[in-house]
């Protein structure tokens, strides 16, 4: 790709997000001078907790995995982001220090945009800030529920809660679902040791009678996955969140 | 306190946060009309989950409990919040229903303030809504070092982090602390059952010398008790967040 088809691309990308949507003109033509798309192999480290940030990150294809580590190298698992995910923008708010670690957990594709772009933005564009806050917002939500489901679900009801999310309500028996990475980053993503992991989906899978093949898991039935997995839960399946993400 | 003492009496409290240190002065003739400050006794539940907001509340006095509660009654404490607090405003990015429940955890002097108030001034003034972006984003921080908490922190230790948050970090040692709330509430605040707590704290207390009478906590040495605590942390004591409130 020569040098314009990339801007194209990187352009259309961020547009499709709901973060960029508001964007000035102004911040189109800079990204073209400033944004810049890389491919990164899986295993990097993009940024470590609390360094100066410098850039934000849009991923186009891979995960990432978000982390913060202690002094004896401890490692816990924030998040898991993927696809037209958007992850580094917390350090605004924070002195623009990075809240926390990222890595490659997967060869990925990455668009990057200087942090100086963003804030002209926010200062210039009204819309923009109200944009950066509603996905703020969303983030907020999203570990208010992770911090419940640590405090109240069992390691199989997370298990089966992770598995829900990826599932199309609509359809009610039957299912396949093919995990989106492999079941050791789930099994950190959750905040759990790899045995615990192991024992608590035979668990899942003794209870639910869903099958797992690999990277396939099929559902038999969505009703009993549901009322075992949600029981430990403030919401019932479908959850809200997520009706809101189709509606 | 006739009304218009108790109107300068919001007022005054209002605008000694960060929060609203920006607000237009249409909207404080409109708080003048609709804001109201009550006193709530211990035990009173404010909202629950997912209910349509009305109000958004600023703390006066006491400490209000937010939570999340299964259908069976289990409940998970999302956090204490206390004086000069605000609560409730998440719901405004959540198509006004609240994302979680509150409940006074002691007896509370309240202020409330209608969500039309509030969305009126997100509308029309940017500064407040860069001081309402500025508060999110420090409570999401907040729940990122929560996650890595419950994931890489003993009990012993998370009960170690609780102490160090609230301990003056110019005085060494020889510190003395008083618990803001009782312990079962601390006990909740972490995640914990009571037994867990009470095995744990006596663990602390015998790791790092600090004696405990009632609410009161004696440090010996707070190079002990930070040593032992932040050694599961990615952050070394004094934290950069505390650092930044004191500034």
């Amino acid at each position: 790709m020569g040098k314009s088809a990339v801007t194209i691309d990187i352009q259309n990308t961020l547009q499709a997000l709901d973060l960029f949507k508001s964007c000035s003109s102004s911040f189109w033509n800079t990204v073209k001078q400033y944004g810049y798309s890389s491919r990164i192999e899986k295993g990097r480290v993009l940024f470590l907790n609390d360094e100066t940030a410098e850039r934000i990150y849009v991923i186009k294809s891979g995960w990432v995995r978000l982390y913060r580590e202690t002094l004896d190298g401890a490692q816990a698992t924030i998040d898991l982001v993927g696809n037209s995910s958007c992850f580094g923008e917390t350090s605004l708010f924070n002195d623009d220090r990075h809240t926390y670690s990222a890595e490659s957990a997967e060869d990925c594709e990455l668009i990057s945009l200087p942090f100086s772009l963003i804030k002209n933005e926010l200062f210039s564009n009204q819309n923009f800030v109200l944009s950066i806050l509603s996905a703020i917002a969303k983030q907020s939500l999203q570990q208010t529920r992770e911090i419940e489901h640590r405090t109240l679900q069992t390691a199989p009801q997370r298990i089966g809660c992770f598995i829900l999310r990826m599932v199309d309500a609509e359809q009610k028996n039957d299912l396949t679902i093919h995990l989106p990475y492999d079941k050791s980053l789930i099994a950190s993503r959750l905040g759990m040791q790899p045995e615990t992991f192991s024992r608590a989906l035979k668990k899942l899978k003794d209870e639910t009678g869903i099958a797992i093949k690999g990277a396939v898991i099929e559902i038999e039935s969505l009703d009993t996955l549901s009322s075992f997995t949600c029981a430990g839960c403030s919401l019932e399946f479908p959850c809200p969140d997520l009706k809101r993400k189709n509606r």
